[in-house]
């Protein structure tokens, strides 16, 4: 509970209306795509970075702890306030304040949606990549404090690839712009890289100036099912060896297959064991050509089935395939663990396979699927949590993976951050000297740490 | 002077040979390209992480300052021992340890020269763009710290989009491992590349992961000469407009163009007010395409001649125009100041007016050339140390150049960094409170401030 003379500064701060306090409001702002809940003390809607600053400077005065929201779509609790205080929701900060087609490039608020900004500048030309799984809903600022990815990253790089400045309240609340409007730019240390992917604990951002590029002229979808998940992996890398690199090389293995295929009878062939779906962009000559180029290099490795779609309707189709997994799955337990993992992709097939180990150690249903080109996996621990002891094996489960992954030189996560629920994990991947330097950057910023405790570090 | 004890346990740490202290070498590592001298107490070759370690630590025991050199061919004195002390030289950690073809990554030591990385990839069919003006003699290590960029970069990008991941011994001793060996990687905070540009403020890096590209398949040049510099700048937004991304968009002003013109007689046309250098890379048939394409669009814009390189021997004949900038420089005065200025590329004519109405001011010759994809300007403002007050206007004419620079929503360096020659500068572009988070992290990371003081901030 927030005394009542700081809810009334709060209030002086953004206004009444943009404060809330009320049981349900809190039950609303408590959650997000983990299933974890943490009640705020208080919500607040600030509406511009002095409001911002105000709400920041009013939270070190008086110690209470401040947790930056975005459309709270995060997978690893980023957004919940945990140790309790005031939700700062940055959705009010709508607006794209102007793309400029001349030097590609956008500023933006930091509550603007993710499909709603590319749709803005795909209408003139332009192309913004990154594209997270939640596109529909999160926020262009919640993809920068979570460096968000998606399939095109392996064409065009993460969130942190098209940042090029931000506007930032620091956690003491001075607001600063990080970085310049071009591309280049050397002057002083890298901070608009530092706050990308730094979730919500090193400020909050209030602008973002996005580098953009031409919108690729056209591109082709091609769907290849193979009878192994090697012959899968060995097509990712005679591709890339052979100077295709393309947008998207999306993967799901043998149980995501017999997982979309019991429910939605799509023809999948018996034999398949592994899908990549492939798509290329760019000039139009090229990727009919590089389609080409891509069965015949594919084809001695397994392949059981190639489909190249002709036009967008047929993409979709193809696509559809991949869609279907996320609503698939439940038909296998009603409960899922969601993690993604990466590995350098020559190490993906070593990883599924150890993975097949994990899950028959712990008996417990466990999905692949994933971007291939990046070796970024997710995997899907799928248990049941009204039996008891399936959330202690999937956790069991989930640090032998983890494992898994850093012995071949990989990570726990690609694109979902750690948030609260990787938090205990750290250890594994980070060593207590990485940890003690961060944690340096963090108090140096955050001397009182006010700005979103408890997260990414074990405290 | 160091103590003689401190010298003692210097040699214990790297061995006797590793360390020099006679007046001679003090000159060879007293200097960079900035033509400044400052000469060290001692220079160390370490030979490996724990050495530059030990050394780090000795000088935290004992208050000495360090400052990591590579090549020592920086432009803005970043190498150098202002406050006195020991340069730490990391050339002896030159190894490429390897080269994964597989999952296209290399893991090198940073005294590896660019230029000898880049064709051991290029040997195996791999490819590492960044392609700094210094690449046959500068470091990778200094790359990385100073972020470097090169023509290149307007398609590829600069140096940190091709860091995953780096090997630090931070200010204080500790040996860290950032990132990993994949580009997906969101669990703690991105310590590479707030590492990248710092300029051997925040540690020493002794290993580096490098993400390689697939060689592209050929490459295209061509010499564009535009009657205005309106035209040259029109054509690279059209060329970028109409979906062409070049390898690279090299640019020389009339000053440039009629100095090598008067020394090398390359029969450039009278009416040549502009150059752009332009080379496309990639498929084959596709790259011919582009070059037709490119012809096409820029006809209207006022070209004077267009020469397209027909194979590899014509490609060296068209660089040659812009290798011969250099030599030619001299011919106009006998010292350089060489500045790095950014703007948003479309901005690149309204700056080089500006510069040419700075030089009318002080009636110093201004020769401008450089990376118009990304609008980086190299701004040689020449004159005759000698000729008593002329250093005077050069730091005048210079503050105005950045402070046009800085109006046009640009930065005042692209690529030099800060060093010691913009820190006197560099609170026009960064405001106290950049400063004092900046600062707040150098002070968390080294807390002593012995790892390379005096550079980039004024302390």
């Amino acid at each position: 509970m927030l005394a009542s003379n700081i809810l009334n500064e709060l209030i002086a701060a953004v206004g009444a209306e943009n404060v809330l306090t009320d049981k349900t409001d809190m039950i609303c702002y408590g959650y997000d795509a983990t299933q974890m809940e943490y009640l705020p003390d208080a919500v607040v809607h600030p509406a511009n970075p002095e409001e911002v600053s105000a709400v920041l400077k009013l939270a070190n005065l008086h110690g209470f702890h401040v947790f930056p929201r975005g459309a709270g779509s995060g997978f690893t609790g980023g957004a919940l306030p945990k140790a309790g205080g005031v939700v700062l929701v940055t959705t009010r900060l709508n607006r794209i304040l102007r793309i400029d087609t001349e030097n590609l490039i956008a500023e933006v608020e930091p509550g603007v949606v993710t499909e709603q900004f590319q749709l803005a500048v795909e209408k003139l030309g332009l192309f913004y990549p990154p594209d997270p799984a939640s596109l529909k809903f999160s926020t262009l600022g919640g993809n920068v404090a979570e460096n968000a990815g998606g399939p095109r990253c392996v064409k065009y790089g993460v969130t942190r690839d098209f940042v090029m400045g931000l506007e930032v309240v620091l956690p003491t609340g001075e607001i600063i712009r990080t970085g310049t409007e071009t591309y280049k730019a050397v002057v002083g240390y890298d901070m608009s890289r530092l706050l990308c992917g730094s979730e919500g604990t090193l400020g909050v951002i209030t602008k973002i100036i996005f580098k953009l590029l031409p919108l690729p002229e056209a591109k082709k979808t091609m769907l290849t099912i193979f009878d192994s998940i090697d012959g899968a992996a060995k097509a990712v890398s005679t591709i890339i060896g052979n100077k295709i690199i393309p947008t998207t090389l999306e993967f799901m293995d043998h149980a995501t297959l017999q997982c979309v295929e019991k429910r939605f009878n799509l023809g999948i062939p018996a034999e398949g064991r592994a899908v990549l779906l492939i798509e290329v962009d760019g000039d139009r000559d090229l990727i009919e050509k590089q389609a080409d180029r891509i069965h015949e290099l594919i084809k001695p490795l397994g392949l059981v089935q190639f489909r190249a779609a002709r036009d967008e309707a047929e993409s979709a189709e193809l696509w559809r395939v991949r869609r279907l997994v996320s609503p698939s799955l439940r038909d296998i337990n009603p409960d899922k663990y969601n993690e993604d993992i990466v590995v350098p992709r020559s190490k993906v097939p070593d990883v599924i396979r150890t993975i097949e180990k994990i899950q028959q150690k712990y008996d417990i249903p466990i999905v692949n699927f994933g971007h291939a080109g990046d070796g970024n996996i997710h995997v899907n621990v799928m248990i049941n949590k009204q039996i008891p002891g399936q959330q202690e094996k999937a956790h069991q489960a989930i640090t032998e993976i983890f494992r898994a992954a850093l012995d071949l030189n990989g990570t726990m996560s690609g694109e979902h951050g750690v948030g609260l629920s990787k938090a205990p994990y750290i250890e594994m991947e980070l060593s207590p000297q990485q940890i003690a330097a961060m944690k340096a950057i963090k108090h140096a910023l955050d001397p009182n740490n006010i700005l979103n405790p408890g997260k990414m570090f074990p405290w």
